[in-house]
């Protein structure tokens, strides 16, 4: 069987994730992010479940450099994951029993008008997971009477959903991408995305619009640019991109080989089916039998043919 | 005397950022960024000095969201502060009683290397923020023996500095930013910085493209760019776009405009003095005096002079 | 009665644009164009019709080049010709008659599928111009029995019109352009055309894609581009631009203004309404309103409104 | 013995052209462009040296038209002749019996300078040509005294230098090429042309600057642009590119292969020796060795190594 490292404890929403992407994998909670990612380098676990980004708090940077700085890997899959918040008790709590709800930071920020309109008594106190609150309210004598958390939690945790999809915003997503260790991407799907990190080669005016312009030229669409400090000064940063396609087509691999004669480094991610299963718009003269042309064209042209 | 809000307690890098901006200013410390930033939109201060990214952990996420969607502020000046860690511990302490280190994660993290070659036995445990972590260990009968704070720290709660600059690199810094209610941008220096936020109109392949272009063909050189999520699902982000030059000059103005005229929204965050005080390279054709005689030229043409 | 110099002699498909542009006018013939644009220079004549480009031949380099270099000049109205040809004899000349052709190698050329299948064992002779062929035929024994000649030309010197449209292609069409003592031009219409000089400051690589870039980034169409020798050797030129829109348009203006501030010499020729009415397909944020927006906007950041 | 067509008769510049690119060749003059480039098309001559551009005149427009209408021919080497107009008579003819000149008019306009100074009673009489004037002026019994034409046609037809370097600049030069039937172009030395023929697959708004960036984001520097008329009406054009390097260049090839893909078609002209031995400054990330190198490292990205 399959053994997929995630962030835990169980119950998290990367398990939820992770569920998703392979139903019936192992799953192997890991500590955190890097400790997740290490057992995959390890050969702990055949793959990992990790965040990428979410659509109100951004960029995992932790994710970002570790893919950028730590010994390489591969992102073969990803999934987007609605992130909904439940209100997750003891059995036999009601909603007026809740005094203490526990929760991490950014779960409680995005419930704040449920708390404030359903619970403005309750003290909210910061838990360092959304499961690991779950974990401590389903112990017996726990200090607090709710956790907010996925639904995941309650269902691991044995905790009654009192209510559910309680987040201010309903279409809050993250972003999770599956890794492997280095080796063959999956064949191209028609609905790809690449992703890789670039580091400049020298950090010159017009160093970023020369890059874009590497991917314009031959039609290949961005869908995230990240900007991250190499740790060598303010002002000094690398860049993470996805775009659409596919490493194996032709625009993407010319871009990429572009981008890798003008950078310091790239690095390769992964190239992998998108989530969202959308089809790029191939611009004129890119796609993969244009480019195949063109090249049979330009060796007669210099055989003189 | 002129009141400042930081990112309390007393002993932050941010009070330390703030000491450098404004000697002579009175210090408000506040719980967290936004309380910071609402003290001077509220009145209640008349400045802020926030963090806005640091070369090892990236932008302050938290410190860009605010200026992007809260109510507007203007960003005055900056200042890059090295973070320099100092191990500090009660008055008669010395190195071989620490047994318990006390501090903020990062913290911990930037000083691995100091720790486990001088205190590999020592136990290390997580604290809010740096400056709590001396308060706390300042305190008679703390379970810790030592924290690792900026120096100020040590000075504003009695500590001792048992060792100085104990981070694994020494060339760290943190950008700080001094904001105000917004108001007339002080006049350029020549060596000037502007920010700004620019939400797109729609979000067309090439939209990144042409928003650099609207700089590169003023000549206006970018500094930083970073994304973030606009909230409404993953694939959609506004930018955050710091730049050579002031508003006031003509290249920054027509690019400005530009951006304004062809994105969403445009929010203009400042123009202030660069702390590294680099002069740009202004390219051909892009000074002032140039702008000034190519709008007398066209009013001539126009005029059919 | 406004009088209009023309490359003459009478009869010349010059003289025929000229009635179309100007019906009522009193024609000029001149010896060649550099005499018909310096009789505007000197007074003598009000305006002048030359030719600019030709849809077989293309353009005409004499015409560039007084633009270029010689005492400046406003165009100001553009008319597109068909150049359709006839076959031009004395009164009572029969087709089997005619054994010997003159007129211009140009319309000998355009004509050679009608000489060869309708006068296949005639003699074509070479003419100076083929107003003056037809002058020239129209002389009692002349020693060519028909000329080759715009229909005007028939009417002018009595001749009959044996054939007409004789042209291998009956699409050809030449430019010709209206010209004035330089003044303020006529007021934008919609549907306007503008056409510059431009003379590099340095070449230098990019030169002219920075040019161009000028014009894309306000969303300006270019419809013409000549290159033309600055006469300092092989590999130095200026370039004569047509594109849409009038320099009353803010866009037309920001762009003409960024050539003007980035190149050596910017000679502005005149904005004049198009000859085919096409109205421009105005990229988002390039209006007129859209600047005059964008300028408010800019005045008040600038102000700290 | 190669044999190669020119332009004649025997003592134009295009001899003197061909004399320096091919000393030992036999020259077959040709009555004009056309004729010449196809008795290198039909077999009856190995290759032709025709002129491609002047320094004061422009692009030779029957030129540009053969090589992108004609039946195909690979331009093989050019060089640069500086363009000296000597005054020619018979034996015994002195300065001031020199009454009436005889010459091109592209002569005549370019020596007005000397002619006025020195002749200024002259009468001048237009020719076909510089050296089809020599020829008539060779003759007994010509009504010309004197003709201006290239040192080589004195020597030519036995006629005298009377005065030599009359031009009013003298820094005019032609530009001319020789030409071969298709073939396989001569090996890279370093200092090399290419030019292209390009037309459009449909001509929209910006297609110019998609090819200009075509060749700039592979660093090929363009050093001519040529429009010209499709023939299809004012307002289409197709192109002449001059450009440095050579096509099997990776740079080159990269670049001719993309505007292959995205234009409508590409004729390729030849890549020979530039005459004036510069070589070009590769952008970083652009010479072979770096395309090299990018090749294989996408070939090992893409196996998954």
């Amino acid at each position: 069987m399959v053994r997929l490292a995630y962030l835990g404890p169980e119950g998290t929403f990367a398990e939820e994730a992770l569920r998703r992407l392979a139903p019936d994998a192992e799953g192997l909670p890991a500590a955190n992010i890097p400790a997740a990612l290490n057992a995959v380098r390890g050969g702990e676990a055949d793959g990992a479940v990790v965040p990428l980004e979410n659509s109100l708090e951004g960029a995992i940077a932790t994710t970002l450099d570790e893919f950028a700085w730590g010994e390489p890997l591969l992102i073969t899959a990803e999934v987007l994951l609605p992130v909904r918040f439940s209100l997750l008790a003891r059995p036999d709590t009601t909603l007026n029993q809740i005094k203490r709800i526990y929760s991490h930071p950014a779960a409680l920020t995005q419930c704040r008008g449920y708390i404030s309109r359903e619970l403005p008594d309750a003290v909210v106190v910061a838990a360092p997971s959304t499961a690991g609150a779950a974990q401590e309210v389903a112990l017996p004598g726990s200090p607090y009477d709710a956790a907010i958390a996925a639904p995941i939690a309650g269902q691991h945790y044995g905790l009654t959903e009192i209510a559910s999809d309680i987040g201010d915003r309903t279409d809050t997503m993250t972003r999770f991408v599956q890794v492997a260790r280095p080796g063959t991407p999956s064949a191209p799907t028609g609905s790809d995305r690449t992703t890789l990190v670039v580091f400049l080669a020298d950090d010159h005016p017009g160093a970023l619009l020369e890059m874009l312009t590497e991917f314009s030229v031959r039609g290949v669409n961005l869908t995230r640019i990240e900007s991250r400090p190499t740790g060598d000064g303010i002002g000094r940063y690398f860049f993470h991109f996805d775009f659409e396609g596919h490493i194996a087509d032709a625009r993407v691999g010319e871009a990429v080989s572009g981008l890798h004669r003008i950078c310091g480094e790239v690095r390769f991610l992964g190239s992998y089916p998108r989530a969202d299963g959308v089809s790029p718009q191939i611009k004129r003269g890119t796609a993969d039998p244009e480019f195949a042309e063109a090249a049979e064209w330009l060796k007669r042209v210099r055989a003189g043919g």
